[in-house]
């Protein structure tokens, strides 16, 4: 999330009642997690084991529950709880805004857009020209939807991460990661009906141009997917997975997070796909291979019994 | 898509800017596409693979983008894009209606029908007597509901077909098929929350007299399914499908598009339907087999590590 | 489901015009299944297979359709059809009360707690402090809601439990049960945008303190999930399922019906659970399995095509 214009580090610390180490003068530009992080971010980090890789990452400014090393120029801002901190800037920044009416007095709407009976628009919500927003779909705060979409009924756009931070006390096992981030639908893109499609936690969920989604797909957090792909209804697509462009996944395949599918891949129906997987092949199976592999596979275990004959004639 | 009454072909020639060959004097009942096609409907065709499967089909009128042989009786009707008559055609006979209101004043709902509130009836829709349609259930327009349906709250029936011609140029790698077809829901069937049923592209989706579907179940544009089928939760049935009576599909089972699945034939949980099914039977895995032979199977897998410690031995 | 208050025998034999057997003085405090039958209750039994079960079971009064021996200070209600004496009961004590506006009057909602745009809330709903309803969700009658939950977009909470009685005669395959029981969510549960969540059939379903669920989750009639459980998107738990705490599952997993799944266990990613399995342990598969067990066996798999040739060569 870029916060709306820049603020100092100093005002950052007081407003989480940091203690400031470094670079005094310096400005952040917005909030993102270590794998997300740009020039002028702050970053968050709570557990000794990812110091180094987030006071060496691409942030400015680095919330962080002890003093360290760290080079010249950036900021450390030391707290007990970052978990905490990230939360304060968040409520701060984009706090959770109730809608107080169906379609939000900030939401804008294109030419020509049509919609539809019971559709629900958050508050900071953009939706292009020439959309159909069927009847009872849900698009929540800060979402934005390019020209030339189409969202089949009922589905929902910006719900939030299903993100956790695991404590397993006795009083709180999860604490909820607030999300911050949106979700941008670009042009003629078309979403089937039933589905869902989570919001960035602090980065963007994003759909690219000309994708077509069948019914009940599920997107996860931060998840990006490129240009005129293809996914088949029930596809579930967890956070932080980028999926090049021109890829098509048939139904009922499952994406597991933070993971990558390269250009024109092909996933065949059912398929579980556990990590990256290259352009421009055909997958098959749970977990997926090469799907010329995973027939090959389906006809040795075919042929077992006649092994076993022939080895226990010999 | 029957047409409301039937046009000249000479007056369906000017709708499309086409060139008329054959019999000028014929009548066209309606358009389908090649293999839902009955006799008095007109149907395209852009690829020569596809030329005579078209002109021999039942259809007595064929629009075509090039003049080639054909039977006498028929019509021809050669534009540049046959895709874009297709379009035109529909456009004319069943164009998008948005809804003004939450339930059309076209509907018509029968006695001792509840609606919930928060749902959508579109335009043209009929509902039979003594339904319940719970609450945000969303019903599209031109679909159909028979008598003594229950449909549970956040389904959505009649969106549009996940159908696209694929043309991958620079500029645009699919065109939209418009769905012009229904859905027509029978007597007596219950339908469960969260559930998506696609409309036929042209012809409809139908889910047979005294059938029982469970929550979050997909059906596909066009899929024809039988009398008494019970459909368990999160299954997914893709287009063109047929499905007989007293078929039983287990939880999250995928369907493939376009294959006939035989009356009382069971498909075991989480199974893979990739071609057609004998009716009777008992089916599991992915690719599904007859269960005891999948059984089986599973059973042999087992035993390679017996097999292999004999081979070593021997 | 417990009565509002308990009747006589007397007065429930009238009800249903039953033949009372045995204790004609004893009171009845509420309807259940065989399996969740507590003292008390009345049970409904028309199978001589289950005669003795329900006889036996903790249930004080027993509808049947026949006499037969029973215990001292037992009641039988002798009735042709205890099937429909069981609906008369359940529209006498809970009948379907159709919702005349989005948010019944007869609903109560805590302090702090945000009901947003589209959301209906059912009769006699109870939601407890501080919760977020999100848009366009659907709680149905007698749901019970606690503090601090959250509730995505589109998500229905109460809906009908997919159950029926088999008849297959001509006229009737499938009788619907009505459901009686509740949803009842804990504190602190969190619940993904477009899930389903059945009410019980004749007990609650109910989602323990803490429970975290992702997007698109069905969760079937009278199943009990205990506390602090994380279940990720497009799993599908069937109906009478018990869940212990702390469990774990990865998305798209299947759960059957009516078995349990012990404290701290994890099923990774699409696996399928036919039948229960002990606590504190990894599973994966369909059939599920000990995750090293299964994942030896794909290695054993591979190595099929290297012990055919040895066998070949010996």
């Amino acid at each position: 999330m870029k916060f709306p214009s820049p603020v100092s580090v100093q005002w950052l610390a007081d407003l989480i009642g940091a203690r400031l180490l470094g670079n005094s003068i310096g400005f952040v530009r917005g909030i993102n997690e270590i794998h997300r992080v740009e020039q002028g971010d702050v970053v968050f980090v709570d557990h000794p084991k990812y110091y180094d890789t987030c006071i060496n990452s691409a942030a400015t400014t680095i919330i962080i529950n002890n003093e360290t090393d760290f080079p010249e120029g950036k900021t450390l801002l030391v707290v007990a709880e970052p978990f905490n901190a990230y939360l304060t800037i968040v409520k701060h920044f984009r706090p959770y805004e109730p809608l107080a009416k169906s379609i939000s007095e900030t939401a804008t709407v294109g030419e020509d857009t049509v919609i539809g009976p019971g559709v629900v628009i958050g508050n900071h919500v953009s939706i292009g020209k020439n959309c159909i927003i069927h009847p009872n779909v849900t698009i929540l705060n800060h979402c934005i939807i390019g020209n030339n979409v189409i969202i089949q009924a009922g589905t929902v756009i910006g719900s939030d991460a299903f993100y956790y931070n695991s404590k397993k006390t006795r009083e709180l096992w999860y604490r909820k990661m607030d999300s911050c981030g949106r979700v941008i639908i670009e042009d003629n893109v078309e979403i089937g009906a039933g589905c869902t499609v989570d919001r960035g936690v602090t980065h963007d969920t994003i759909i690219g141009c000309g994708t077509k989604m069948d019914n009940m797909i599920h997107i996860g957090h931060d998840t990006v997917i490129g240009k005129n792909c293809l996914i088949a209804a029930q596809v579930g697509i967890a956070g932080g997975v980028e999926i090049g462009n021109g890829v098509t996944l048939w139904g009922q395949v499952g994406v597991s997070k933070t993971l990558r599918i390269g250009d024109n891949a092909t996933v065949l129906a059912q398929s579980g796909v556990p990590g990256s997987l290259a352009a421009n092949k055909i997958y098959f199976g749970t977990p997926v291979e090469d799907a010329v592999v995973k027939k090959r596979e389906l006809v040795w275990i075919k042929r077992i019994p006649e092994l076993w004959k022939k080895v226990m004639e010999s």
